[in-house]
């Protein structure tokens, strides 16, 4: 359950980022939009014909599933590493979930269940998670189409070797009829500090507040929803928002994709015009706003990851604004995969109470930042 | 009403510190017991004999008893510099009291008043403050000794050239019954963060919260009060406090400064027992405390005196517990002067609304402290 050097043996061939290993390609690298937009995924749900929905698993049928699927798995792309979840140890399925490789569900279950996913973490497919299988793609910044392509080549080798659960009036068959039809789920990544921006109480609403509850009624309007980092019930912590599709029947992948599209561009407008128009009319309380974000991050001898996140989402505005250029956007992104408890922990390599995770991610912070500070 | 270099004009022959004018040596020269005594203050009230108490003042008495006293007091010891407060600007006013060179009453009065100071604030006459004359003089740190030696040769000067009002059974006679006697306060103001210091909520009772309850029990059993900065109803604002008596009737001088002297030995006693403490049992606490203070003085873009105060406290703590090195503290106690807004609109040669107030502050704060800080 988890070799001395967990991290190094869970992730063992992902590229340097600053000499650090990069938590996910998508998360580092710069992509279109990529002031607004952190990253496009992808997901499909496919099922196997022939094998019961998990809920319905007769003995030993998961077991056998997974076999089959990780050997169906290995020929489809053969560079995907394959790891059964019941084989790792609590922190190293954490630190898959913290990189959206898997998700909260597949990391609690007991099932017999596993995950492939490529060195640049830009490809994962889940096995036995809600559905059979799970295919996700990532890209980052704001990329649609080359996910599109990638997710379809991806689907159409599995379907060679595999024949899905598919009913000709409904589509693709899945275990909860949510995902029924193109089983297909869109999602952006949005970085909205501006529209999350609360004024202190007592100065009015801004119009940022006003947009928050356009794109909201936007969203609802295209049968789209806005939620934070963690998808469900999570908080949007460090002003990170993720725009996905909830409708995956009588509408298919062209228009699922545009309408995620037009939404997302409509919300990059409004984020780009709060910017601007704050850093206009509050320029001191911008400046103030980075700098002491930076000086936190920079001299905290313990710090909690939601205060993190927070400082975090301060300085990677004022990166786009040309306030602050002590740090690349990459090790800002990097950094809020690696501050988590499993990742931490991993790192580690031993379990930590979270009065002592806050002083182990002070410190990784206070490095990685003043580390990839260029000279003065 | 004030030239418009007016800070200079006010205070033209105080000593330089660090570069840059001190607002008052006995806030930036270290004392006896300094760690946590800043300075030691008395103050005798007297009245002149032949002239009514000032609440009972006929028609021009005022005008006539400033202007003999301030002769009075130019014969006593020219080297006191005179103002008549109604000369001054409403800055001007501030910052003397600011300095603790003249009570909030006296700023506010609008009867003929004014004070006599020396170049380094360590002795000032007020006149027409509640009483004719009310005498003071400070020295850094706790040395109650060597002020007891000056304001008695002062007190024995004027007697010279003046009769005080004097009562052969209740003493010096005052304009209000609680300083009648001796109208001597005894003043020492201490520098208590760590009896101040309140764990999280739902941690339970410090050992620090005990001894604050035993500080004020002490004092009151004594005839003592503790109370913040700037006296009376005052907040303690950075974790400043002042000990002092109430009684001065029945109560001679050398009982008065030794009960003062016996409650500060006690309370330094604990102050430094309680650091010792919150340093071994909560090390990365109080690191984390320290350098987010010093992090958030040298990045802020704007700041509240409240905040700024709360942050040179912890950096006070920090340099006596040899956590930080970057800065004297007699930088610190001479911003926790000049960062007040009096101070603040001298330098900048106008008034200020309170926002623009915080940015002048944070901007202050910053270059003293930076400025300051010793080439790595």
């Amino acid at each position: 359950m988890g070799s001395p050097d967990d991290q190094a043996s869970l992730f063992p061939n992902e590229p340097e980022h600053n000499g650090l290993q990069a938590p996910a390609l998508w998360l580092v690298e710069p992509g279109p939009e990529s002031d607004v937009v952190v990253s496009s995924r992808m997901r499909l749900a496919r099922n196997i014909d022939g094998f019961r929905f998990k809920a319905r698993f007769a003995d030993g049928e998961g077991e056998r599933l997974e076999v089959y699927l990780r050997g169906v798995l290995h020929e489809v792309d053969p560079s995907l590493t394959y790891h059964s979840l019941n084989d790792l140890s609590n922190n190293e399925r954490e630190a898959l979930f913290e990189r959206h490789l898997v998700s909260h569900e597949h990391v609690v279950d007991e099932q017999s269940r596993g995950v492939a996913f490529s060195a640049d973490g830009t490809t994962s497919v889940m096995v036995n998670e809600e559905d059979h299988l799970r295919l996700q793609v990532f890209a980052p910044g704001f990329d649609l189409q080359s996910l599109e392509q990638k997710i379809n080549a991806l689907d159409d080798s599995l379907a060679e070797h595999v024949t899905f659960a598919f009913d000709e009036r409904f589509g693709f068959r899945t275990s909860c009829p949510t995902n029924t039809g193109t089983g297909l789920r869109v999602s952006v990544m949005l970085h909205l500090p501006a529209l999350a921006f609360r004024q202190p109480e007592g100065k009015g609403g801004s119009g940022a507040e006003r947009d928050i509850v356009r794109m909201h009624n936007a969203a609802q309007q295209l049968g789209l929803t806005v939620r934070g980092l963690f998808g469900e019930s999570s908080r949007a912590e460090g002003d990170f928002f993720q725009i996905s599709n909830q409708i995956t029947l009588g509408k298919n992948q062209a228009k699922t994709v545009e309408d995620v599209s037009a939404l997302t561009e409509m919300v990059v407008d409004w984020e780009r015009r709060n910017r601007e128009a704050f850093q206009q009319e509050h320029e001191v309380q911008l400046d103030d706003l980075v700098w002491r974000a930076w000086a936190l991050l920079t001299s905290a001898r313990k710090i909690s990851s939601t205060e993190a996140l927070g400082h975090l989402s301060a300085l990677r505005l004022g990166l786009h604004q040309k306030i602050i250029d002590k740090v690349d956007v990459g090790t800002i992104q990097r950094l809020m995969v690696t501050l988590r408890p499993g990742h931490l922990q991993l790192r580690e390599q031993c379990d930590l109470p979270a009065d002592a995770r806050d002083e182990v991610r002070a410190r990784l912070i206070r490095d990685t930042l003043l580390g990839s500070t260029p000279p003065d």
